[in-house]
This record gives structure tokens, sequence and C-alpha cells, in this order.
């Protein structure tokens, strides 16, 4: 059984399509999300579909593979059993390995106000919730009169400055330059404010100093304003206030957006929890050398849950469930012993803006042009599916040539849905189930035979 | 000022561009929806944005052209001002000529509980809604065990035969055939049951008795049974119940989609009270041969809303549009003279699956490939934009070519928000505001300049 399909599980899965196995893939939505360019769906560039083409789909070819759709709620490691939830019931999925998957979402350091007030970038729920409110931001600003509720509307907070808060603020900035001052009238969205804040001193803390800079001086050509050292202390409706080291500043703003920081999925601390282990201040669950659970062998965990020091990124979470999948091919066919995981860096990029980009590879510290060639070419090889790559390439032409925007549709479900999810919340009251779909009266029932 | 972007508005306003006039488009929503390819975003084939280009973008070169989104609440015919409402407030827009082409919405007849239990195709919402719940559906049943909760997962049923309902029952059918068997490992698609209903006693009823046999055959072959002479009487969350001449008769089934029939925008019966006109029964307004409302020669009222005794077709509204416009011209221009709107029938098309279409021009009747050939190239020439005709395309070639479906990610907003604003109304809790807009104090200080 894998857990998750995101680069760790879907790429675990497929790393076993050769092996003697039958693999169950358990996943909470039906999609393989490629989240490094989610913000893209959040900008208008690309229609979900591109970023997130359906599981099952990517692996009809994989006769030893079954998807399901379903929310891990339980893992019994004594029994070798995984609970997983849906709308139509509960189902309890039997193992003899198991790949715990399940990534991580956004975190607002305890503070869940901000969630409602700041959406972040993790899903495309996400990206379109914020896309709705980038888009809606501008609609309002040109039916309203000159005045403070104008420049709240057509202003723009960024929270957190690594790549996807970079990435974020540079589309921002490109919309309100290129691609949306013709198509209003009453407005200059050319004179929109977007600002990047961040705690920390640099714009992606990760890389070296000299790629940091460059990508802070090109957001500033782009007009964003880069405000560092800078904690998010309060918020509301109206404004989002910051420490700098000259006092607390309020920024008027009606679109935050937050790219601050990710928690591990509840999962890891369930895993913990069963089998004794520790987890860290992120929720990640510690583990082996070998990446397995403390004390269990046939259980992995790989990308964003393990705490193994290594990056949140996608390349972890690739080798680490190719690593996964490997051991599980050797334990089936009895070969001995097992080598720790190990992690090839391949380097870290992150683009600013069109044609603009940051690399580290290796010694190497590319800027500008080139690591922006190079951005496209990595994003499109790990692009999964030929269509994707064609139709995203196109959308790109369009985008960075042309500078118009194919995906911004607003509906009103995006808007209104996520608002009134929040008023059931408020007044305490749950959504459970959907009308078209029933539960099954006995959770026990709905057990599967073992894949075909 | 001009009210909707739908054909009739959109053409409308294109067909002043080169008039002496500034215009304001009023629409509820931001795109201009291209509704005859509706049913292929709720079938995965295209992304909302292709056939949802965004209303501002294409007219961002017009320059005698102002896009506000609003929803209309209120004409003052005497004062000749349009109200209409935002998240950030009301505005009170000024008019010399208006152009109401508000377009009409689904209608159930009076039984609103078949709303939520059947949701419609006249909106992106609904067509994410029904995609949502039809590949939802599928997900389900691979889920559960054999039984009566899977058989009724796998069932779908169509209400109406007009041509929405015959592409909807069509498409679905091609999925369950074509796009989606190998992707299922527990479930076999193919023996999915695919109902289309319709209390009349032929499907497409308007078109000659020769084409819609052939329509209905070819949908019979590909699986989908055809009950005609049957009204729909109840449904729940498990079945529908229709009535044929043999008596009552109960089809389980989770999904439903509705398509039997649409009543006219709540703005037509607003503007017969004003003018002392008189609505019909589906709630559309009468006007004079000139299409103007009665008593007042500077209002049209095109499309759907007029009661014209025309079908509700696109053409209907491009024309009526273009006619208005036109006639607005010439009064600006004091030329002298109405002559009275007349429609030109410029044929009849409807899509069954891929490659098979029926098609009715003048007094040729024609069925199958060159049919579906004929359906394609106008679709392509009606779609607003070249790229999303070569976007269109692209897809189209990925499904009916290779049968693979490119836009099916469903998220939870659309089920959960959907279900969560539905909880909120039966509680007589409404969503006012959203938490990043803020109204303007007094309504008519939102009041614009005329645009300039």
């Amino acid at each position: 059984v894998v857990v998750g399909s995101g680069f760790g599980g879907l790429f675990a899965v497929r790393a076993l399509r050769r092996a003697p196995v039958d693999v169950t893939l358990l996943a909470r939505t039906t999609q393989h999300l490629f989240q490094p360019l989610l913000y893209q769906v959040a900008t208008g560039i690309l229609s979900p579909g591109e970023v997130a083409p359906v599981t099952r789909e990517v692996l009809q070819r994989q006769h030893n593979a079954t998807v399901l759709l379903g929310d891990v709620v339980d893992v019994d490691l004594d029994r070798r059993t995984v609970v997983s939830q849906s709308l139509a019931g509960a189902l309890v999925t039997p193992y003899d390995h198991l790949v715990v998957a399940a990534g991580s979402s956004q975190s607002y350091f305890g503070d869940e106000e901000f969630a409602r007030l700041a959406p972040g970038l993790k899903s495309i729920d996400d990206a379109l919730e914020v896309r709705g409110r980038i888009f809606g931001a501008f609609e309002l600003a040109e039916r309203v009169p000159v005045g403070a509720l104008r420049d709240r509307l057509m202003t723009f907070v960024v929270v957190g400055a690594g790549p996807t808060g970079v990435e974020m603020a540079g589309q921002i900035a490109e919309l309100a330059q290129r691609a949306l001052p013709r198509q209003f009238r009453r407005i200059d969205t050319r004179r929109s404010r977007i600002v990047l804040v961040d705690a920390a001193h640099a714009v992606l803390p990760g890389m070296p100093s000299r790629l940091s800079g460059a990508a802070e001086r090109r957001l500033r050509r782009l007009g964003v304003e880069v405000l560092l050292g800078a904690p998010v202390v309060s918020m509301d409706e109206r404004s989002v206030t910051v420490v700098t080291g000259a006092g607390s500043r309020t920024i008027p703003a009606a679109t935050k957006v937050w790219a601050a920081g990710v928690s591990a999925s509840p999962l890891a601390a369930l895993l913990a929890d069963r089998a004794g282990a520790s987890v860290d201040a992120a929720g990640r669950v510690a583990v082996e050398p070998d990446l397995s659970l403390p004390g269990h062998p046939e259980v992995f965990v790989v990308g964003d849950m393990a705490a193994t020091g290594l990056p949140g990124v996608a390349q972890v979470a690739i080798q680490g469930g190719r690593y996964a999948a490997e051991q599980i091919d050797r334990s089936v066919r009895c070969l001995p012993g097992r080598r720790p995981f190990h992690y090839r860096d391949k380097g870290t990029l992150a683009t600013v803006s069109r044609f603009s980009a940051v690399a580290w590879v290796g010694r190497l510290q590319v800027t500008g042009f080139v690591a922006w060639l190079l951005w496209l070419a990595v994003h499109l090889f790990y692009l999964i599916g030929f269509k994707n790559r064609v139709s995203t390439l196109m959308h790109w032409a369009v985008t960075f040539v042309g500078g118009s925007r194919a995906e911004r549709a607003v509906t009103s479900q995006q808007v209104l849905g996520r608002v009134a999810l929040q008023r059931l919340e408020e007044r305490g009251l749950s959504v459970d189930g959907v009308e078209n779909v029933e539960s099954v009266d006995d959770p026990r029932d709905g057990r599967p035979a073992q894949p075909a």
C-alpha cells in the first residue's frame, strides 16, 4: 500500500511496476499535483488539468497498481492494515509493505485566523481561491471610486519569500504591469502595490547570497516592495501588520497570499504515536537511515513527512519514493541487506518572472535568461504526460510572449463556497456527506478482496 | 449600457465598436461563456478557460467599451439608470440606450429541491459541479463492494432530451465506454447505466423526425437507455422516479443531471413590471417587433429574455444583439426609421458523440460524420479568440482520437462548497460579503463619471 499521490507516492508506485507485487495507491485527491507550478494556476497561466493529471490515468497501463480515493484515518502497525475514509464509507486495506508519502500542508504557525484571511498555495483548491481573489480584487477596484478602498483592492501582500512567495510576487507584478493594463479603463493596474514580506533577512533563504541578491534586485525592478526581517504579527480583512527594526508597520491590503511555512501531514504524528517514535517541530516523524519507521522495517515514510534533515522539495520525495520501492522489491525477492538512503542533490531553481530565474547546481550559480531556460527545461521534463507538456508549452508561449492569461474564469463557488464552509465552521456546524452519496452501513463491509 | 456578457450582450458591444458612443458592459460574471460547449467542461474535455474567455480581455482593444462586474438589481426607466450590486457595494450607471441580454437560467418547473439533487448546465459552476459528481461517482464505485450502492453509483440519469441532454448522455456513455475502462481495476465502467429521460416523445423535439430518429438510434448504439414520454415526478439522493404509460418507474441513481428547461432572468419580470409589459410562462418579457420594451424605444431586450417566439439559441441572441446595436447607432446618428427585427435561421446542429451529429440547414438534413464535421467547423468559428481555438482543437484531438480526458481534476471546493452553501440556506443563514472586500458605505458614492 502506498499513501499519497504526490511526488513520493507516485514515483514509488511507478518504481514498483516490474516488481512481483500488487500495489494499492490510497490518496485524498484524484490527481497527481505538480506543486512547483501551482502558482501559475493561481495567476491564470495554466489550467488545473495541466498541473494535475488524474492519477489513475497516469497509472492506467501499470496493471499491478490499483488507485483508490480515500482519506487515510488510521494505520494498524500490528495487524498491518490501513483504514481510509470516503463519502461512500470506510475501507480497511491490508498491506505487507507500506509507503507513507502524504506530504505537508500550509502552516500558519498556530494562527488559524490567518488561514481564512490569507489562503496558501498547497492544493488546486488553494490556487483557484487565490486566483479568484486576485482577479476579483482588480474587478472590484474598477467599480469603486478613487480612494482608500480602491487602494486596498489594488494592494497585494505575499507572506514568505521562499521560492513560492518569490514566484507569486513576481507573477502578480507581471499581471499588473503587462497582462492587465489594457483591459481596464478606470484603474491603472500598473499602479498596483505588491509587497513581499518575510521574517528572514533574505529572499530565497536557502540560496547563496549572490543568487538571493539577484532575485531580490529583479523583484524590485518589477516594482515589488521587498520587506525583509519583518514578521507578520497581525492581519484583518483590511490590512497586514508586520514588525520591523523601526517599529510596527500596517499595510492596507485586501488580498493576501500565504507562502510562509509548511507542516507535515497529521499522518506523521499518527505513525509516530503508533510506533513510539518522535516528531519534530514541523510535525515530521523520525525515521531510520533507510527511511523506515523505527521498529517497522516494512513501513517507509518519504518526502515532506519524514524528519531527514533534507529540504521539502520534489527531488527529495521522488528519490525517497524510488528508494523505498527498491527496498520493497529487494525484500519480496528475498535479497539481503539494505543500504541507507542517500540523497543526491541535483540543484535548486527558482524563477522570478518571465525570462528571469536563478539556478544553483553544484558549484554553478546562474542567473537571468540562462537560468530561466534551465527552469523551463527541468519543469517540462518532470511534468507528467506528453499532452500536458504540449499544452503547458503552448500556454507558456501565450503568456511569456504575448502576455495574456488564458485561464482566469472565476466561479462563484470558489469564493462563495469557501466563505460558506467557513461560516458553517464558525457556527460549529459540519458538512457531512454529499447529497448523491450514502454511507456504507458497516464500514468493515467495504473491506475489499486483494486487488486482482 | 449593455447588461450581460453572453452572446446577445457581447455581440451588441462589439457591433458598437465604430459607433460614436461610450459603452458600459455590466455582467454578473467576468467571462463570456460559450454555453454550447459547456457539456464538454462537465465531461472533462475542455478547461473552463477555453469555453469562457474573460470579457475584458476579449474587448481590450475596443476603447469605447468599459466592462464592469456587477449584478443588476434595478432599472429606473424614467431616470434612465441601472443599479448594479457587487461585493464592493452598489453602483448607479446612467444610460441613453440600454440593451438587456441577461439570458436565462435552469428551470426546475417550481421544484427547487430538484436543483440540489440534479445540477443543471448553465454556468461554469454548474459544469464543474457536474464534472465533480460524475468522476466522483466512478471513484467511489471503485471503493465499494458489488451491490446496490455500487450499482447506484454507476447509474447516471440525464433529464431532458434536447441538444444539451443528448450531448451529456452521449458524452457520459463515451466516458464509460472508451475513456475510463482501462483506468479502473475493480469496476467495469462499460457496465455503467446511462438513462436519458424526457416527458416529450422524441429526442431533439425541435428537429425533423428523421434527424431525431437518427440521434436516438445513435444514443442506443452507445448503450444509452432512452426513456421518452416519461416525465420526472420525484427524485431523492438515491433515485429518480418517472411516470410512463405503463405506470411509474424508479431508477436507482446517485448522479443526475438536469437539462430540461430554462426560465428567463428575473430582470425580464423587473423590466415588465417597470414598463407595464407582460411576461410569458417562461418568464420572458413581451417586446415590440423592434425588440424594444413597450413604450421605451431606447431599451432593447435580446436573446432568451425576450418573448419573440424564437428558440433560445445562440444565433437568436447574436442577431438580436447586433440588431439592437445597429438601431442605437442609427439613433445617435439621427437616422430615421426602424425596420422590425428579422431572424435569419442559419440551421440547427446537435452532436451525439464523437464523429456523429445531426444537422438541419434549410432543406438539408445531414446525419453522421458529415454533420459532425459541420458541427466542428461551426463551433470553432464561433469560439472567441484564436488561442482558444487552437487549444480547444488540441483537446478535441486528444479526446476524439485518443479517448482521454485532460481536464478532470476534482476539487473539494466544488463538492463541499456547494453542500455548505446549501446547508447555510437550509438554516436560513446567508453568505454576505467576502472577507477581503468591504462595502462602500453609501452606495451612491460609487456613482461613476461617464467612461472616458
